[in-house]
């Protein structure tokens, strides 16, 4: 088959990061810093090498502020509900996914916060400085849209902009980690917020990563193998946010995830900017196709075919072809509604490094097929 | 090794669990349940099965209602947060893991809910009625204590007097899954969480399972794959309760799990009873060694060995014999105080089915020459 949907999980992983996850599901079945064994002391090295690979890579300058989570969403929603409070004014932006978006409206609709939506028309940088006001608390982005790949360029200006305010700095890093070297400290960044399976290559999980400006409060409380006479969940970071067994064949895996990634990140972008480049090119040879996407680093390009719905056409290459895209509205209504593709969606063609040339050309020969049948 | 540490994270798996996570980690790299072309909607397929097995097995009466989390403490979590409303009252036992306490002190603090905890002293049963004013709204009770495996017998007179009562009942089956046969609704049960990789023999993770009289808000808000234009959680379930990319090799592989665990639970907790009542027999020889377990299903014996503190015994235990045991609190203050050895802790054996009688002797002769020394 061919895999266009790395963007929704990565369908390759080095061997390094597979041999890790695998090794410590066989051989690491115990519990990390909860017992003096040494099962236990060596997994909660292991658990410290990555949370320490981790903060160097992004560099937010912290080494216990490098939380583990589910997924990016877990990262997201433990961000906000633990650092917004009643009467803070939030802004973000309508290229954000609904793993940002429905966890603000609830806040918005239950009287918590204030929001405000810009888009990118006349640039986000200055549609955002319009909007601040004397509670803006927050300011959340995101730095790659997960539907056509375009990267907000604005990250520095508006992280800049935010330490100069007092007001925290949230992006979420979804499309953009393993793709483009984000430097917290250098871009003012308080809270990223990362997926470890799309492009940091490892297995399903998230990571939440904090500057130390950010006090967050407790979100899931419990366990934490410390303090263990404390009703309150610790003060201490990460035990402050991170409660219960942790996931250990992702945490141990994630740190090859991330040397990888160190290592080959430039490589991989490049690959990626020239597989985006390559379709985009042969997409605009069809008269019936719209493409919604330049080249990019994070090897996303969106398009229609008419008369075709998304739907139809992502159908057509996964039955006659074996070629796995996605269609529909990718959990982005907002930038859907900007596009005004709501009604058919898009088709997302997602790219890895692994994917080449000759399955580009696949999908360009299906797509004419498709188109004179 | 001797690895006596099963009751943190199991410590043997199914060879059917780990092939399944490591073929899923292998050929399954994709996201359930978002695209449309084969991967996914056979990803989704595995995902519903799962759902399946597990609805069956604990007997929930609602396939749509069994969600996964990433354990059990945010399993319990969920529970709270998503149906506890300002003044609701809620009741408690000394039994409970800070997975338990830690949320349930936070919204007491907070102002949300008033709180009383009882101790197992003149029965659960009795001191839980006792209780019970206008505004209760949830009992929740661990089944199984992790610190002495005691079972609370009361469960199914509990779960009765609360559905007679119109109260919403939750059990924390950290301990007791995999164990014990637990049969929603047969005891009553609205709530029940569990984690995946302690007697349920599978990788890291959790499930948080609910009856139809349920009607949780959401708790982690975000991308579920369905009505994209939304930006409210959708209220069908399981998608209310589950944001993001769900961890497909857990789900994959618990399948596995509970298949080998509904096959061979009264085989396994049979040898748990022969383990731990051959244990405890042992250790009463001992003059200074004090047991504060009973012979049980779960696998768990906790004891003392004096003048030495647990922390030092289970070190002795590591280094001379390669014997890996809990010391300390194992999150459970409450217990700890009743038990009174807030002091020195208690070491605490867990077993799983493949441990063996040959590695209690060993145990034995490990103590007998800590004694000696």
């Amino acid at each position: 088959m061919i895999y266009f949907d790395n963007a929704a999980t990565g369908g390759f992983k080095p061997n390094s990061v597979f041999r890790s996850a695998t090794t410590t599901l066989k051989y690491l079945l115990c519990n990390p810093n909860r017992s003096a064994h040494r099962l236990s002391i060596k997994s909660a090295e292991m658990v410290f090498n990555t949370r320490k690979i981790v903060s160097n890579f992004f560099n937010n300058g912290a080494l216990d502020r490098v939380i583990f989570t589910k997924n990016c969403t877990e990262s997201l929603n433990t961000a906000f509900f633990s650092l917004l409070k009643k009467g803070d004014h939030v802004i973000t932006t309508t290229f954000e996914h609904n793993s940002t978006l429905r966890p603000l409206f609830y806040l918005k609709n239950n009287g918590v916060i204030t929001l405000d939506i810009v888009s990118n028309g006349g640039g986000f940088y200055e549609n955002i400085v319009k909007k601040v006001n004397k509670n803006t608390r927050l300011i959340t982005v995101n730095q790659v849209s997960n539907v056509t790949g375009e990267e907000n360029k604005d990250i520095y200006k508006i992280g800049k902009f935010c330490r100069e305010n007092n007001i925290l700095f949230s992006v979420d890093g979804a499309q953009s980690a393993g793709h483009i070297r984000i430097d917290m400290q250098k871009l003012n960044i308080d809270i990223l917020s990362i997926p470890t399976h799309k492009g940091m290559l490892g297995i399903s999980g998230g990571v939440l990563i904090l500057s130390d400006r950010v006090n967050p409060s407790p979100f899931i409380l419990g366990g934490t193998g410390t303090e263990s006479f404390n009703l309150e969940q610790p003060l201490s970071l990460p035990e402050r946010l991170e409660s219960g067994t942790l996931n250990l064949p992702l945490i141990v895996s994630f740190f090859d995830s991330v040397s990888f990634v160190d290592k080959n990140l430039e490589k991989i972008s490049a690959k990626l900017e020239l597989l985006t480049e390559s379709l985009i090119t042969k997409l605009n040879s069809f008269e019936r196709v719209k493409v919604y996407s330049k080249k990019n680093k994070s090897g996303i390009v969106a398009f229609s075919v008419s008369p075709f719905s998304s739907m139809e056409v992502s159908e057509y290459l996964d039955k006659n072809y074996d070629i796995a895209v996605r269609s529909g509205y990718h959990c982005a209504p907002l930038m859907h509604k900007e596009l005004k593709t709501t009604k058919d969606g898009l088709v997302r063609v997602s790219f890895a490094y692994e994917n080449s040339i000759k399955e580009v050309d696949t999908l360009i020969l299906a797509l004419k097929n498709l188109l004179t049948s």
